[in-house]
């Protein structure tokens, strides 16, 4: 463990969430501060959110708040599948999905493929909480491209989850239909594909785009919403694209010891703020 | 109008949110900046929300995000209330709830109340779209202590709406079971009582003294919540106590055009991620 800072009074990290707003947050300690083949990647305590992992300047997990986002991007697909036996999730390489995924029974293998092993590697060292689903049996991880990977999986996934950083550089491709259109392909019959949105406030434009592409594919696109307070904004989307399958009703009662997601919370999520709703009927128009 | 400022490169506001956390956003203009009697204000434009208005270094409105603040606040206890007509605003000195407030028909009379005249003539100066409803012939405009006043008008009110500062200095009461008895007695035999209390995230202290307090006059208090981008953390909670009224049920179509409420709103505003119906239950055990 590669310890670099002591607790110093008035260190700061700060995001450039967008051009013209930012959020800083008082650090005790830096962890990790390195470029790895793909990104940089920063682990620090802060005094607000507990430990945190940043990729490419952008805050990816915190302690006091990770679980908003992996519990909305894992649950909402698997209580709504009829059988979500086989499960891929692209990115994610801190596991905080994973860790979720395997808490069904009904589940047979999860994969997850993510492009950068030192991503892996650095929730393991430092994010115990986030990165202790990564060794059970039936998990299996790759460090490769997910792009060549699916390609090479066509028919096989119940469930795809895309949790994305933000859609630049090698993380585009993500965002775009030919990628959807992939996924729909490694999709069985019956299939969920869950991506990650960003916020309608500070990205609109991002999530329009995701919208717009997975539908060109996907018939039957759906979007919800949670809380999720250290990304931008603190209100984030994730779409669904739905291959012969409706993710609104949720099919079985959720693991014990949710700290976001409840039945009712899948019920809720759908329900979209009167601006939000607009613009969703302006896509589908 | 006095203008301070014009447009300038890398000028920035920063609230500090906690002591370990803040929010910067660039600004081009900074259009007022003065003590009043009783807190300071600052009016600035910024490239991320528009105009914004901040008492005391934290963030009470922004042109682009107001919207699902005031809707919260005024529509909830609006439409679950059989009969509305005389509300009561405790602070709210911009007039943005006062402008929800004023699109029903059934409104008889709403009064304002706010100790700071200097924020109201401010709204009036600087954000013409928020502080419309000031003018309209249904409206009495207040500048006093809110707490001397409600003393005076017992068994008055069937909604009155708290959009308090955090509650330091003057406005520290308006938290507190004396002011929460002080309503009880000023709502009608039916009433409802909305008050913000804060994030659970950043300030979870204060939406339990607020609930708690309530609760010791209130027999019944609820807490919805909603998205809040420029507030701490982005997720805000909206507690009302109920004389002998439950909320949760909308009973008329909301007004047209608005940007968060709805009817679905309504009905899933009660339901509340996992962790905080924890806390809730708690604070009712």
């Amino acid at each position: 463990m590669e310890v670099i800072g002591r607790r110093i009074t008035d260190l700061w990290f700060t995001e450039c969430q967008t051009e013209n707003m930012k959020l800083d947050l008082r650090i005790s300690n830096i962890l990790l501060n390195k470029d790895t083949e793909y990104q940089h990647i920063v682990v620090a305590d802060t005094e607000e959110y507990g430990r945190i992992m940043v990729l490419d300047g952008a805050i990816q997990i915190t302690e006091r708040d990770e679980f908003c986002y992996h519990e909305m991007m894992a649950h909402v697909a698997m209580c709504s599948h009829p059988e979500p036996s086989r499960v891929l999730i692209v990115g994610g390489g801190d596991g905080g999905i994973l860790r979720e995924v395997v808490k069904y029974d009904i589940l047979d293998t999860v994969t997850l493929v993510d492009i950068d092993k030192e991503v892996i590697q650095a929730s393991r060292d430092f994010f115990p909480g986030v990165s202790c689903g990564l060794d059970h049996p039936k998990a299996e991880i790759l460090p490769m491209d997910a792009m060549e990977f699916i390609i090479n999986h066509e028919n096989q996934f119940d469930v795809i989850i895309v949790d994305s950083t933000d859609p630049v550089d090698f993380a585009a491709g993500l965002f775009q239909s030919s990628f959807y259109s992939d996924v729909f392909k490694s999709l069985k019959n019956q299939g969920l594909l869950v991506a990650q949105t960003e916020s309608p406030f500070a990205e609109s434009r991002l999530m329009k785009q995701a919208y717009l592409e997975m539908k060109k594919t996907f018939k039957d696109v759906y979007l919800c919403w949670g809380a999720m307070p250290t990304y931008p904004t603190g209100m984030w989307t994730y779409t669904i694209g739905g291959k012969n399958l409706n993710p609104k009703t949720s099919l079985r009662t959720p693991p014990t010891g949710l700290k976001y997601y409840s039945e009712a919370i899948h019920k809720h999520c759908f329900t979209l703020p009167a601006f939000l709703q607009e613009i969703i009927e302006q896509y589908n128009a």
